[in-house]
């Protein structure tokens, strides 16, 4: 989940002063139409210690107009906090109509460190999470706009603002992130589960890369605008797919726009010497490894996204060609039929869940409703927001019956792409293969790649992880794949289900 | 949250054979507004064994125009089933647009039975509970709509059912009955926790009285025919006051509009003598509990709502006059402030929650959502549905604080009402008492029946229950009221915080 926000994205001095001010108007003219709106705003300031959640509300402040302002810290709780409901502090600091709130710290802080420090267990953890979506749900229902921003710090980034601080200026050392630090990777488990169970489509999460301030703070500015805009909007319906491609407007900076994709290094290659070996060694091992699912009667679904060309048809088969043809099954998604239409968007996928012992490979997926559905406008913006919720509680209920999950999304340069479509079009045997579709898609790559960004970010998680494959060398990417796989299968065989 | 459904409400023959094909026909039309519409529809069919449920779903299909009507049996699971995620049975099942799946059993009865069972703890059980939430609320929101009724019989009557059915009719004995009625407090139990947890405004349960056949099955194809006009209307926010009343329209019958005002004795009185004598040992003791509450730190709330001039103010000031000053205040709820109106409707209650050791007491309360602001039409009727989770939710937030919370109604006849107006016309001290308003209300006093009746439905559960205080004889009811309060007290202070 956080793997989208450890980028290394930055702005420069020069395209940060450009923004600023472009920011701070806007974010005046959403508060005029605050003030002549019914709604109220809860803007909440989290993240992990370290990112500068104390300069962003010092920029919230300045951006807004205070008069209408109120910022609540919340720390410790005073004894007349702890002597009623752990709500009430919050309630009581609840917006009237045409204010804003901004929270520094909110409902989620106590959860979420006395879960870290397993004051509380996980189930309980799990009510006071669905407590909390009941909350949002009710405030949002009665006429409250609540935006939710999460800033995240690598473990190296978090570390090395620890020790600069215990070097430079000790009178504004925080006693927390000491402790924090050393529990990083406690709190990553607590918060990624937290963020992802509350990650509605009503009330979204912004994770955002704070290792640049400047960036940081144009990004916060720009979520804000986005969600606060279309909130305000008296025909939200109507207006949403407008709206959609204005976070890509953040700045023309290469540095600001860096995705997870842009990590992923597509140079790797393999030598065909090496490529025979592994493929020869992998492929006998994935055979082994599909009877033993077998017989312990372990079910698995493989799931396959990726740009045209990318090499989608080509990795399956890989597979398939490794595992005995009773069982498996692969599905190809395209156009989804009449009968697929009138169903709710997951049934075709709910259709070919793979019985106990089998492996259903998808050819594309329920991604598609966050990529391609978003990006040609298929969608509503509230229905492709909301289905990353939909998504994840889909995948808990495969994971939960102990169902072994496998996400590749195989990448290519756009420059590889170009030069297989050409080598598609000149081969009779391969012309096939290559659509006006995929030239139509190809235009809208940046759309694809921020598409692609957003959903790593929702429904990347410990859990349920998305591989990310290098693709420009299919063999480096067929053995990839084939190793991810393996890899995922021995180690749930080696657990109990 | 039962209570509501063992009134003993009935139907005559000649009253079910005039409405039956009213319903009938009815069906047909809403059935046609469906195909002519984008939705889809099911109902889940539930209760406790040996309610008629088969009944009903034969009864359903007889109503509906069979062609678009699938009805699936929730029973042992397969093969096919168990080696998939639990959901996957009810996937494949999912009505397409504009047809019909009637569920007999649904996600509910497994996670039900292995909580009645202990084969799960409760924690997984709100997990569970929270997914198919989830699952509703995603489904609704993909264009699903869910009618979920629930049928309720008595501990006494179910029993007498098995007894009958071992006697007469053995070839259609259910498996389970015996089993379920052996078990019968602790599937209430669960079932009030599962329903209450999953009454959501989107989907809201319908709990429906099974004990007289031709009620059932009328009240059933009401609650349908409400709901479903509803969901397909185009512009449900318009439309959904004038379908308020709807309900009340089920029949003439007397017998068919019983509502749990109706049980309650309103003629019980205390002498003079007893009344004196029970009012000073009570308010002693009340005196003594409202220190120790004190002394232990626990906070208490006591609500009071009821019909105008039912004595809220007298029973208030037995209270009152017993506990020390320092220790309880009282909040009136009149119209909301301005600053009030601009928050969330609970904002207002969350404000005087009491801190440790402290008492307050609401003459009137967060209830008006659901009473005079669903009666007069100040709130619609989405927003009145989705109260009663919000305030289920509110008063959990007390309860899981430790908080002691007494709720009571104040019930008199229409005829006392009428005696004690006339009275305060009549006495100068008292004409301030009477107003304009107090004689509107006595106007819509079917419609508010019906309010408390559903009040009480959805939100007296064994956690907080109702106390429905009989109130045409004052003395009576100032002592019932000090009881009640002294015994939660005291309860609360036997156990642990």
């Amino acid at each position: 989940m956080f793997e989208a926000a450890e980028l290394g994205r930055s702005l420069s001095k020069s395209e940060f002063e450009k923004l600023e001010p472009e920011i701070h108007s806007k974010f005046l003219q959403l508060q005029q139409s605050l003030r002549k709106s019914d709604k109220s705003l809860i803007v909440i300031v989290s993240g992990v210690e370290g990112a500068g959640k104390g300069e962003i509300v010092d920029r919230l402040n300045r951006w807004f107009d205070t008069r209408d302002v109120q910022t609540h810290a919340y720390w410790d709780a005073s004894d007349e906090e702890n002597q009623r409901p752990w709500m009430w502090r919050f309630w009581r600091d609840m917006p009237a109509r045409k204010t804003i709130s901004i929270m520094f710290g909110s409902w989620y802080t106590r959860p979420l460190v006395e879960a870290a420090y397993k004051k509380i267990s996980e189930a309980q953890l799990d009510q006071t999470l669905t407590e909390i979506q009941e909350l949002e749900r009710s405030l949002i229902e009665n006429g409250t706009i609540i935006i939710k921003l999460w800033f995240h710090l690598s473990k190296e980034e978090q570390r090395s603002r620890l020790e600069n601080e215990a070097k430079v200026k000790k009178f504004k050392k925080s006693p927390l992130l000491e402790d924090f630090s050393a529990n990083y990777d406690r709190f990553a488990v607590v918060c990624e589960h937290a963020l992802r169970h509350t990650d509605s489509g009503f009330a979204p999460w912004h994770i955002i890369e704070a290792t640049n301030y400047r960036y940081r703070d144009i990004a916060t500015g720009d979520a804000i605008i986005h969600q606060l805009s279309i909130a305000l909007e008296s025909e939200p319906e109507t207006k949403a797919n407008a709206e959609i491609s204005s976070k890509a407007e953040l700045t023309d900076a290469e540095s600001a726009h860096l995705t997870v994709l842009d990590k992923v290094d597509v140079t790797q290659s393999l030598s065909d010497k090496d490529y025979g070996e592994k493929l020869t060694t992998m492929q006998a091992r994935l055979h082994e490894l599909a009877w033993q699912m077998y017989a312990q009667k372990r079910n698995a679904v493989i799931m396959f996204e990726g740009w045209d060309a990318a090499g989608k048809g080509s990795a399956i088969r890989r597979i398939t060609s490794a595992i005995d043809a009773r069982l498996y099954r692969v599905i190809p998604i395209a156009a989804p039929t009449d009968e697929e239409k009138d169903h709710h968007y997951l049934w075709r996928f709910w259709r070919h869940i793979p019985r106990a012992g089998r492996i259903t490979i998808y050819d594309r997926s329920w991604y598609g409703r966050v990529l391609v559905e978003r990006v040609e406008g298929f969608a509503r913006e509230n229905e492709w927001r909301r289905a990353y919720q939909e998504i994840n509680n889909f995948e808990d209920q495969l994971l939960d019956h102990g169902i072994v999950l496998c996400k590749f999304w195989l990448h290519i340069g756009k420059d590889e792409q170009l030069r297989r479509f050409r080598e598609r079009e000149n081969d009779e045997r391969k012309q096939h293969k290559i659509t006006e579709e995929d030239w139509r898609n190809r235009e809208n790559w940046d759309a694809y790649m921020l598409a692609v960004n957003d959903m790593v970010a929702h429904t990347s998680t410990s859990r349920a992880p998305w591989t990310l494959v290098a693709g420009n060398d299919k063999k480096f990417a067929r053995i990839q794949i084939l190793e991810t796989v393996c890899s995922s299968i021995s180690a749930a065989l080696s657990q109990q289900n």
